[in-house]
């Protein structure tokens, strides 16, 4: 009988953040792909865009004007799910599957600046610098509402990834309930610190940065890796290396060094096809519910749906729907592919 | 203070098959679509394409011949992600994040018909049926194999859901393992049967046929639900109306009643946008590893994209992949529109 080879075999892998499987195909990265293709787009966007309605001084849907903004620019979300309308909520009856609770929350949009055709590898590091404190001063003013015990920060980029506008901006969701992802990540981190009185990701990252094979980008506090159990083609992670329970407690120093990160990672992601790499991006960190969360460990995901070219993504369906997430490409040679990339944007070639 | 109205204001509702939340916000499906739209193929099929590799008679990738098949036929696929070859597991360390384990498995492609024309809604029952009766074959033939466990019928449907190959098709992966959602759900189910001695569907199914308003399409022996907790806009489950753990258990009038509720359901879904309407099924039941598991309840998922026409599909991306999913119009409205729409296929009139 073959002895396993991980680069080669069928298998399954582990993810202890959310207690589930991933199936990695490692030979099947070889099948022709006759199937849906992505529209590339490969117009320039000018700086400026009088139809935008993320654009300074350029007026939004319900009829309010932008101010000029000069660096980032915050607004509640014009269309938002959530509603900030305290609701009288009289229970479930007992026992019933019919099982719902009203929830509050607040939707906001972060213009990451009024360049309309700058997205974050473009961007200098001081721009990036000023997204970063617009989020810290958002998990801080969000996160002392008081009915708001979570808040999501997360970027939606392309439009393959629902993006309806291409100046580049996030959004931050935030609300009374932990979301299911963050809760289910929780109780992973919270039974793995109570076991062993030490962090999950602050262990995984030291062994990363052993065997060095994941890693894609790295500097004094942070590094990139694509997770051993990554789903996603080109998915990756950022972890800062000190235990760092959320975004608030960052140095300047690292402030900085994370910017530093962002723009590299980015870069590489736009030079892997040469093109305006989509993804969608979050962050997870310790709930704003007032306890300590020592369990915690801030880090920023990316899910980029590309799998072999600009225009050709991986789909989800079926079998990751109905059974369990599937890739095709190893997460080695993911992380390997991306490594060797430039850090000099294409475009500034 | 406003009592809370399930109708109106954005809540969470309760998926007691996965033990999960979903973010739904009625309110928001008056946003407009400024976003990417998908393109719709209205160019008629013929009823053999000699460039089709699934038509009869035509030759694979690999060189291999299509038989003249003339109901439904199964091959092994081409691209398999699982291999059947035994591997030689050495175990992974102690403690060690890098935890893997080699998968066993077999893949197959379930052509319908040789009509490369003809999606389920636009079949004869008896076309169906054929079907059925090959789904129920390959669960025994499949799970009678000793290392295979569990074995997964699913179809993707429509380019949009990653299907490469128009020609109706569905596929099958049969494995060693429990894929993720299914244990999943096979945790809930044994959970529920244990403190309640009663299966967890058949319990729900009851009060969903009382209340009727999420029912979409009922014959004797199925139902076909939008679930109260349904993510996408336009799910459903069909449930059998008799606890029957798995597709080998139906009666020969069980069968003839799913392919009614199939062709029912499938029309409804087409006849929606006037399109072929896409999206991704698979059937849940009981595992293949000989216990009896009387926690198991048969029933099927469609999982469809579609949420305002045959262009505009709903995005589950940033905030549903960090933190929830999230839907906008609720199950009850889905649930009328669908339960409203003729059962005469749209091409047919
Ligand atoms: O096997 P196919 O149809 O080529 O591929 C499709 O279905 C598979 C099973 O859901 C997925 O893994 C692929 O991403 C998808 O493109
Ligand atoms: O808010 P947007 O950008 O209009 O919408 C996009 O992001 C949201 C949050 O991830 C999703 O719910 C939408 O499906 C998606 O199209």
């Amino acid at each position: 009988m073959r002895k396993f080879d991980i680069n080669e075999d069928p298998h399954r892998r582990y993810n202890p953040l959310i207690n589930e499987w991933v199936l990695v195909s490692p030979h099947r990265s070889k099948r022709p792909w006759q199937g849906q293709k992505e529209a590339v787009n490969t117009v320039a966007l000018p700086q400026y865009d009088p139809e935008c309605y993320l654009c300074a001084g350029n007026v939004r849907a319900n009829g309010e004007v932008n101010p000029a903004y000069e660096s980032s620019f915050v607004f509640e979300n014009d269309f938002a799910a959530l509603k900030q309308e305290p609701i009288d909520f009289g229970g479930n009856e007992e026992g019933s599957f019919f099982k719902a609770q009203p929830e509050r929350g607040i939707s906001r949009v972060v213009c990451f600046s009024p360049r309309h055709d700058l997205t974050l590898p473009e961007m200098d590091v001081d721009g990036i610098v000023n997204i970063i404190h617009t989020w810290q001063k958002e998990y801080t003013d969000l996160g002392n509402v008081d009915y708001i015990n979570h808040v999501q920060i997360f970027e939606n980029k392309g439009s393959v990834m629902g993006c309806s506008n291409p100046h580049p901006h996030g959004q931050i969701w935030a609300q009374s309930s932990l979301p299911t992802q963050v809760e289910k990540t929780q109780n992973n981190l919270k039974a793995y610190f109570e076991k062993n009185g030490t962090n999950l990701l602050q262990d995984y990252l030291k062994e990363e940065l052993k065997v060095k094979e994941r890693v894609v980008v790295e500097n004094n506090h942070f590094a990139a890796i694509v997770p051993f159990w990554a789903i996603w083609p080109f998915e990756t992670m950022i972890i800062s290396k000190r235990h760092i329970t959320k975004i608030t407690d960052f140095t300047e120093d690292e402030v900085a060094a994370f910017a530093d990160v962002l723009k590299r990672l980015t870069t590489k992601y736009d030079n892997l096809f040469e093109t305006s790499f989509p993804y969608s991006s979050g962050i997870h960190q310790a709930p704003t519910d007032g306890e300590a969360h020592q369990e915690w460990q801030f880090h920023m995901h990316f899910y980029p749906p590309l799998l072999r070219s600009a225009s050709v993504k991986k789909f989800m369906v079926g079998y990751e729907m109905m059974g369990e997430s599937q890739r095709d490409i190893t997460p080695e040679k993911s992380a390997e592919m991306l490594r060797n990339l430039s850090e000099v944007h294409y475009k500034q070639k």
